[in-house]
């Protein structure tokens, strides 16, 4: 139920507000250079404290504690737990018997009864994303493949149109450089600052690209590529919506526009599938659920923070009667700028599994 | 790598062209009344024949090998098989060589070399989708859920839209009601006249909604209703894209407006959880990846079907030059049209597998 | 629960008295020449009609319904079938109400109610072995490896003392290569003619050894080689025990004597793991659950064959009194005479599942 | 690989000399009282310190990091770690290099080259199985099952030989009883001192006999309570065998002997099968691979420990010739001494298993 990989596995644990959330990673490649330093960029990126996320900051600092010997992996599971620090529980008591809108206080309490740990959200935080990520760290270090994940869209607002409003662009020259520089949450400052004036929230779209992924991944079935990314996209905490290439807009397409003709991309090589590639990549790589080559490309709908200090109309199960309630505490107002990331750690995890069962 | 489930576990084998196919199901609670008649609505849902579909008509009568006594499951595995018949294996010699752009005949060939049985698609065939209706079935038997998939839209022109268009709405009174009539080929039977005109292919969209499904099903993460659903889902060939509830539009929306405020939908019942339930349905019936109570609801994207007449660019891997290829045979115009009862299947085959693992 | 193995995985389905019995073996590598005939050898091996075995003769002849193409696996899933021909389900009506000591006619009904097929044993019958044989041949032939099972005990005899008191060991020369032409069935003629006339039935030990694995297969703990073998081959019906190498006797033994002492076995090789082994194979080819480079060994007990014409008390559970039962119709005295093809079968397709992950 | 159980579901991890060892239990029911003091019978049961076993003591504080809120479990993963302290690596550096008879240091090199963590014989530690118990503590709470596994026998004494040989016998009234009291490590006391003089080892057999267990768990085949039970046992370092009920000694009997006839056990009951069971329980409480009501019952062989200070033969692969090797540090000179609970605690996952897929 918390495992996900066939001979590159996981098992995660833990909770918001608990003594340490972590992950254990079974079928780790022996021999691969592995340090605690290996983790901080992609942490980082996963981390809150910019405009649009959460103040609650911590520390995040990884703990190996099995499965590297010297400096390398061993072969044996890697084991990595995270300890919580800055944690105010006294901000989620009251959830148990006023569900939040959008959150899973209600159907916790119904799989779990009065035991379900709430606070913080318990097993069910976007927090129990950050072993993820460490995993993804490991299996991006198997795999070498390039993946690369970034928000596209915030609040209805893509980033071109986001970074065109930008004052910055009115530098003279080099200024979409520069641009590019900006954080998302400079780049979609002005809608940022709308919701938590409203304290309110927005969500956003991530595109994720992997580059580098030869063809022959995947199977026909239950196991094609797009089946086990979905499955491991639709397991971070918010999203509503996957889509592959040309996606959703495909089925509007014809098939004459839509299909991928094959093209010459090189020549000379004895083996032709090098000089051939299907050329538009409307199937996002993958095509009878096995990659073909090009670059897997697909993206994810996260909806906006459920947790928002604006009143909403919710039931207390202590009285019977309907309430108001207004989430007092540390929100992200655009969860969605936390989860290229962890896009990425989910893809390069179903790559490894997929590339150690090849 | 084709099987799917832990508790409810369906196995599926065959190829397009060869003796026989068919599934193994495993799980199958004991006692549920089961004869060929209960497959016959489902299978012939998915039947060609009618405008916009292929030509070649298959019997499809399931035959079942075991599990079943005295008209009743046993408990035992549930084996059902269908022949092929109505075969013209020499229409697909030819895409060994040279592999028609968007289907699996380059990736097949990568991953599987040349032993890969090209005959109709082989084991990548859309045929193979026929047992999974059959799995459906028995899921659906042992559910009781009302599970109902229909097309929302067919080569990017509405359900509404194209009711709209049809003669028949000139009727003078019960117009609508006699439309409900309608089949799917007559309702978007401009759509489909034309792409058969142009010898080219049509997409759609599949919406599915599950009444009646009992809160609690499912798990935060890996095994979250979203996770498991998509992942069935995407075994179907063709799909690009799946969303939940408000899908890629609640990355558009506020929090506010996204979120399900509870509401009461009744009152007096001792169990207030009778008496509550979000209200709008933006999650789709799923929170934190688990049920809460209300219709589960998501849309499926189906790209044109990849076999079309109209000539396209692809690689002569034989000679090693650039051609262009006319597909001979028999196609569907429009493969959507055929996978409403196939999304109902896979959904209710995923439903199967989280209750009995309840 | 009907399926084994991850990436060479196999299905079974089928009661001994229903249409037909079978399985689906997933993850074969493409390439495999593949034919009928290659089945035949284990299958007669497995068969019944000699001394001590049923009089039932079925034809058991194999039909693939898919996986095969020009002689050659696929890729894709084989699925094999056997039809169910030489059926008499009168024989068996009456244990539904009188289980049969021994017999899973009892548990069985307790699991699966009264919707359990009690002809011939129905899912629980020992005929559900034929299709595992199958896979096993397929296994086989993937793997290379020599593997092999004999009989080297029957009703507490052993080979070497069967095989002195036979009669044709008076033959003045030549008398052991002849003797070991000699099937198991006449080999152990004496006992099994004990057996017949007190229509009683005995069991029996089978040792396997296999030669040519590497070593590396395997891993420290859930997937030892020793625990998938052992939970294969208590799969069988009618295995009570099993060990390894030195096996119960280890229990006995000192460290030192126990232990396999490290030898050269030639030397030259500039790997050094080519001169140096293990020696006197005590862990039976297993240390740390990964094979060490020399033959795996073990050793399974055979119950006595249930179904005996002696009478014995029951219960019947029509009336609430106890009863005699003579069990009628055609049993095997020594079911064990029949299993040493079904033990290699399992071993190969662990072996098959191992090599695969590797 | 280092994952067992499809609903409670156990993941290992750790090295015997590194940061800590530990495991995650999911699928485990929220509402379990649980404390440290849970555990601690059970750690103790399995500790070292007393004559037999090694001096090395750790101690083995367990660390629940996530599951249990308010003092109970909720429903989320459990994971559960020891910290290592006692660690003396100098002692195992050589290994590597000179591989001891009968470990898994030759595998292990050979499968994870020199990446493997050969401190304290690192993954492959028999201190992994200390999680082991903690997760058995948890499934015996789930279950309430009677499990009770004893060793009956040591280096080829039985218990009831070696208990009639202590002095203690001698005491005039009431002997038996005190002697009851006596640990394994006196009543074998005789046999251990042979062993620790001569640097050497013993063996041992632990029976273990499930009491209050259902009728109905377990599968036909694959999923058999004997499949998955022998499964687990051989996860545990050192086992070399296991039988059921009558075991290796049922294939030297009559089937009329082995069988066990149904009798009578109460009256009046309106559910006969509380009235009836299967009388002598040679078949170990399970028919068909199915729980019959009956005590399930089973031996499992454990080897003589390995590490022993006798002079041994191996090679060194460092210098490419033979050499011996006498092992320094602190051994356990009969490891059997201390299994006892691990058999039960794998017994106890498999059946939470078991009765959570029912």
């Amino acid at each position: 139920m918390n495992t996900f990989g066939r001979k590159f596995r996981i098992s995660i644990f833990g909770e918001s507000h608990g003594t340490a959330i972590g992950i254990v990673i079974d079928g780790v490649q022996p021999g691969i250079a592995l340090s605690i330093e290996d983790f901080q960029t992609d942490i980082l990126r996963r981390k809150s404290g910019k405009k649009g996320t959460t103040p609650r900051i911590e520390s995040d600092q990884p703990e190996i504690l099995s499965g590297v010997y010297n400096g390398f992996t061993t072969g044996a599971p890697l084991a990595i737990i995270f300890h919580n620090q800055n944690t105010r529980s006294g901000d989620y008591k009251l959830f148990n018997d006023v569900p939040r809108p959008g959150h899973a206080d209600y159907t916790a309490s119904i799989k779990w009864l009065d035991f379900n740990d709430p606070r913080g959200g318990g097993h069910f935080s976007g927090r129990i994303t950050l072993p993820v990520v460490a995993a993804g760290v490991v299996a991006k270090k198997m795999l070498g493949f390039n993946i690369g994940a970034q928000l596209i869209e915030v609040g209805g607002v893509s980033r071109a149109k986001a970074l065109a409003s930008r004052p910055e662009a009115a530098l003279p020259d080099g200024g979409v450089e520069e641009k590019e520089e900006l954080s998302d949450s400079q780049i979609w400052s002005d809608v940022l600052d709308e919701a938590i004036r409203e304290q309110d929230s927005v969500g956003g779209i991530v595109e994720c690209t992997v580059n580098g992924v030869p063809a022959g991944l995947g199977e026909p079935f239950f196991d094609s590529v797009e089946a086990l990314v979905s499955h491991a996209i639709f397991s971070i905490p918010g999203v509503r919506g996957i889509e592959f290439g040309d996606g959703f807009e495909s089925a509007r397409m014809k098939g004459s526009v839509h299909n991928d003709p094959f093209d010459e991309i090189g020549s000379g090589n004895l083996n032709l599938h090098v000089n051939v590639r299907p050329s538009k990549n409307g199937a996002g790589g993958i095509n009878g659920g096995i990659t073909n080559g090009n670059p897997i490309v697909f993206r994810v709908a996260f909806k906006p923070t459920s947790s928002i200090g604006k009143a909403q109309k919710t039931f207390n199960f202590a009285t019977g009667e309907m309430t108001e309630l207004e989430i007092p505490g540390r929100h992200d107002a655009c969860i969605a700028l936390r989860t290229p990331v962890i896009v990425e750690a989910m893809t390069a995890i179903v790559l490894a599994d997929l590339t150690r069962m090849l």
